[in-house]
C-alpha cells in the first residue's frame, strides 16, 4: 500500500479557493465560534410563524388537488413518490402565482422548479457560459451566491455600478462597450431590482423602465432575482412583468415567502432557442437550462414541491396575504433598527455613522468612519458580543471598506436594542481609535470592478 | 425595442450539444411517444410498496427523533424548516447505516448529503477538476449521468475496460499511463461495482482486492457509486469497507432503498485536504464539497431529508431488511426475464442471442444480431410496441452496437411476458433483414473509448 493520499487544495477548482469561498466561510466561522453574540450578520428569515404542522396539512392539499387532476390513486402516488417531472411539477401553481401577484404571464412550460434560487442561478450561469469570452454582468454590490455559481460555471462577473439608484444605466453601457471592444461576450446583466441583498436599494418604476428599454439596446439579458420583492411596504412591477421581448429571465424562490426547508425556488426562461441541434421549432431556454437540471439534481424533490404547491393552493397562489404577518414583522424591525439608530447615533454628532432607508426586504446599510472589515468584525464578535456582515465582501475584494450589512429579519426587539447598544459601543471605541474621516454617502460608496 | 432575441444553440454551454445530452433527450421523446409501449427501458423503482401515509409517519418519526435529542420545539422546527447545515442534517443516520449494512466506518463529518446522488456526483467531480488535464476515468459502459456531471464539470473522460469481470486493471493502467504521457492528470477512476448500470455486471471479491492495490500503485482515486447494492442475490463487501487508506470516494442514494421522491443522496469523502489556505489541520473533502454545494443548492431540503432519517430510524438504520420485500421482486421480475428469454431464444437455434445472468440490480444486456440503434429502437416502439435502451449510448458513442439494456425493476410478470414476445418479434424481423453475423459474447462486447 502507498501512502494515506492527501489532496492538495491546490489541485481541487478554483472556487475552492476564491476570495467568495473564503469569504462565506470566513463569515460562518465567525458566527459559529460566538453563537452568544447577537448576530445582524444573518440573513435568514423570521421563525416566529414556522409551524410543522403545515407541512402535513399542505402535503395533503396538495395530494387531494392531484387526486382531482389524475383520478388515480397510483398516479398521485407515482407523482409524488417516484422520479418525476425534470421541468418538476407544481410549475402550473407557480404561473398562477406569478399572474396573480407579480402581474407576469408565464407559459408554465417556460418555468424550471429548482432547488432553492441558487441552482436556478447556476442552470442559467452554466447555460450562458460556452467559452472563455462570455461574461456576466452584475449590479455591485452583488449577493455572494451570485459569485458562487459564476465560479462554479467557470464565468468571468464585471461589475455594474449602482449609483443611480439601484443600477446606473451609463456604467452598464459602459461596462458592456469596453469589455466587448475587449472581445469579450457579455450576455446578461445580474441585478435584484426589489430590496436588494446587500444594499436594500430597489429600483424605481421609471428606472426600470429605462433598464428594459437599455438592454434591448445592448441586446443584453437581464437576470432578475426577486426573493424579497412580497416583503416590503412598496411593491413594483417586477422588469419581467414588463418584458415585452423576452429579455428578462426571473429568478425566484419560495425560501422567505413560504418555508426555507422546503428549499424550492424556480427559473422562468421564456426566451427562444434556436440554431442547429435546436428541438422542433426552437425550444425555449427552460428546456435547455431542464437539460442540464437532468445532468446536476435529476429533479427537484417532489415531497418538497408538493408542500409548497399546496401552500400556494390554500392561499389561491397568492403570497401577499399568506406573508402579511412575516411582512410585518420585517417592518417593525427595520423601524425598530431605525429609530434605534438615530437615537444611538443623533444627526450631526460624532462618530458619523449614516445609514439607508430600505422600504422593505432584510438588509440596510450602515456606513461607519473605519474601515469595518474581517479582522475588526473579529474584534465585534469577541470583545462586544455583536456580529454584522463586512461589507467589502459584497464587492467580491479584499481590501475593507467604511460599510457594513445589518440583518434584522429575524431578531426581536429586544435583540434589536441590545445588539444596538453593543454596535454602538464597538462604533464608538473604533472612531476613536481611529482618524476622523470625511463623511460617506452610503448610496455613492465606493465600488469594486474586477 | 429591438427584436425579440433569440438564442443560439451554439453560443450556449456546450454540454447542451453533447452527444449524451441528445442521447438522453432522445431516449425520454420515444418513451413520450409511444406510452403505450411496454417499456425495457426506464430504470425505474418498483411502485408497489409505495405509501404516501409512510412520508407522513416518517417525517413524524424523525421529528420525534429530534425532540428528543434538541430538546427544544424551537430548535427542531428550526432544524426542520429554517436554512440548514451545508452537509445536510442526517448525516449521523447515513454513518450507522452504512457501518450496519456495508461495515463501512465513516465519520459522519466526511458524509455531505445531497439533491440524489447525481449531485454528489457533480459535486466530486467539479472539486477534481483543476484545469484541463485533469481527467476521469470510467469503466465503460458507464451510467450515462456520469458523463453528465463530467459535461457540467468540463471534466474530460476516458474509459477503461470492464472484461476482466467489471474492471480490467491492465487497462486501468495502460489508460492511466497513457495518459499521463500526453500530460493529462487522471484524477480517479468511476465504476459501479455492484449490479452495474448498465451491464448488471459486479466485481468480484478478488478482484476488488486488485482494484484497491492496483489503485493505489497508481496513485488513483476510485469514485464507487452504489445505488443497487442491497437489490441482488448476493451483498459483496463495498470497496469503501476495505478501503485502509482513504482512496475510495463513496456515493450513495436512497432513491432505490428509499424513495425517490425524496431525491436523497450523499457522498462519503474521507480524504485529507491539504495545502496552502487548507481548513487547519487540513480540512476533509467533503468540508471542500460542502463549499462547492453551497454555491449550488445551498443546502439539501430538511423536510426531505427528515422522511428518509425517519425511514432510518424505524429500521434501526438497515435497509437490507425493509428491502426484502422490493428486493423479491425485482429478483422474481430478473428470474422471469430470463426464463421468458430461454423460451423464446433456446440455445443453438437461431436467431443468436444472448444475456448475462446479474446476481441482481435492476439491469441485463441481451446481445442481438444486428446493430440496435436508436433508429431501430424507433421501430421496435411504432411497430412492435416495446422499449429498450440501445446499449451504444452507456459507451458515449454514436455508433450503434449489437447490444441492447433490458430493465425490468418496474414491470409485471405480464407485462415481461407480452414485452419480450413483442420484443422477440421484433428481433425475429430483424434478424432476418440482416445477415447472420458472428456470435459475440456479451461480457467482450465492444467498447468505446474517447
Amino acid at each position: 500500500m502507498t501512502e494515506r493520499p492527501v489532496l492538495d487544495l491546490s489541485s481541487l477548482h478554483q472556487s475552492l479557493t476564491s476570495p467568495v469561498s473564503e469569504s462565506m466561510n470566513l463569515l460562518n466561522e465567525v458566527a459559529l465560534r460566538y453563537p452568544q453574540a447577537i448576530s445582524f450578520a444573518a440573513g435568514r428569515p423570521y421563525e416566529g410563524f414556522f409551524d410543522l404542522d403545515s407541512v402535513h396539512r399542505c402535503f395533503e392539499t396538495y395530494r387531494a388537488y392531484l387526486v382531482e387532476r389524475l383520478g388515480d390513486e397510483a398516479a398521485v402516488r407515482r407523482e409524488l413518490l417516484q422520479y418525476g417531472r425534470t421541468k418538476g411539477i407544481i410549475h402550473e401553481l407557480i404561473a398562477r402565482h406569478l399572474k396573480t401577484d407579480e402581474r407576469i404571464e408565464a407559459d408554465a412550460e417556460s418555468i424550471v422548479v429548482t432547488v432553492g434560487c441558487q441552482e436556478a442561478l447556476y442552470l442559467v450561469l452554466r447555460a450562458l457560459r460556452r467559452d472563455e469570452s462570455d461574461t456576466l454582468l452584475a449590479v455591485a454590490p452583488t449577493y455572494v451566491g451570485l459569485h458562487g455559481a459564476a465560479q462554479l460555471a467557470d464565468l468571468r462577473v464585471l461589475t455594474v455600478s449602482d449609483t443611480e439608484g439601484g443600477v446606473d444605466l451609463d456604467d452598464l453601457e459602459r461596462v458592456t462597450r469596453r469589455a466587448r471592444a475587449r472581445g469579450l461576450r457579455p450576455r446578461a446583466c445580474y441585478l435584484v431590482p426589489d430590496f436588494a441583498n446587500p444594499s436594500g436599494q430597489s429600483l424605481s418604476l421609471p428606472l426600470r423602465r429605462r433598464l428594459l428599454q437599455r438592454a434591448a439596446e445592448l441586446d443584453l439579458l437581464l437576470l432578475e432575482d426577486n426573493p424579497y420583492g412580497l416583503l416590503g411596504t412598496q411593491h413594483l412591477p417586477t422588469l419581467k412583468s414588463q418584458d415585452e421581448d423576452g429579455r428578462v429571465v426571473y429568478l425566484g424562490t419560495f425560501a422567505k415567502t413560504g418555508l426555507p426547508g422546503a428549499r424550492i425556488g424556480y427559473a422562468v426562461a421564456d426566451q427562444r432557442v434556436g440554431g442547429a441541434g435546436a428541438a422542433g421549432l426552437g425550444g425555449l431556454l427552460a428546456d435547455e437550462l431542464a437539460k442540464i437540471k437532468s445532468m446536476l439534481t435529476v429533479n427537484t424533490p417532489p415531497i418538497a414541491q408538493a408542500v409548497i404547491g399546496g401552500l400556494l393552493l390554500e392561499n389561491g397562489c397568492s403570497l401577499i396575504t399568506a406573508n402579511a404577518g412575516v411582512r410585518e414583522v420585517y417592518w417593525r424591525n427595520t423601524e425598530h433598527l431605525r429609530r434605534g439608530l438615530v437615537e444611538r447615533f443623533p444627526y450631526g454628532r460624532a462618530p458619523s455613522v449614516q445609514w439607508n432607508q430600505p422600504a422593505g426586504g432584510f438588509f440596510s446599510v450602515l456606513s461607519v468612519p473605519f474601515a469595518a472589515g474581517d479582522e475588526l468584525l473579529g474584534v465585534s464578535a469577541a470583545k462586544y458580543g455583536v456580529l454584522w456582515t463586512p461589507m467589502h465582501h459584497f464587492y467580491a475584494q479584499e481590501e475593507p471598506c467604511r460599510q457594513i450589512r445589518l440583518s434584522v429579519s429575524h431578531l426581536t426587539a429586544e435583540q434589536i436594542d441590545e445588539g444596538l447598544d453593543r454596535l454602538a459601543d464597538f462604533i464608538q471605541d473604533q472612531s476613536s481609535a481611529c482618524p476622523a474621516p470625511p463623511p460617506t454617502n452610503v448610496l455613492v460608496a465606493k465600488k469594486g470592478r474586477s
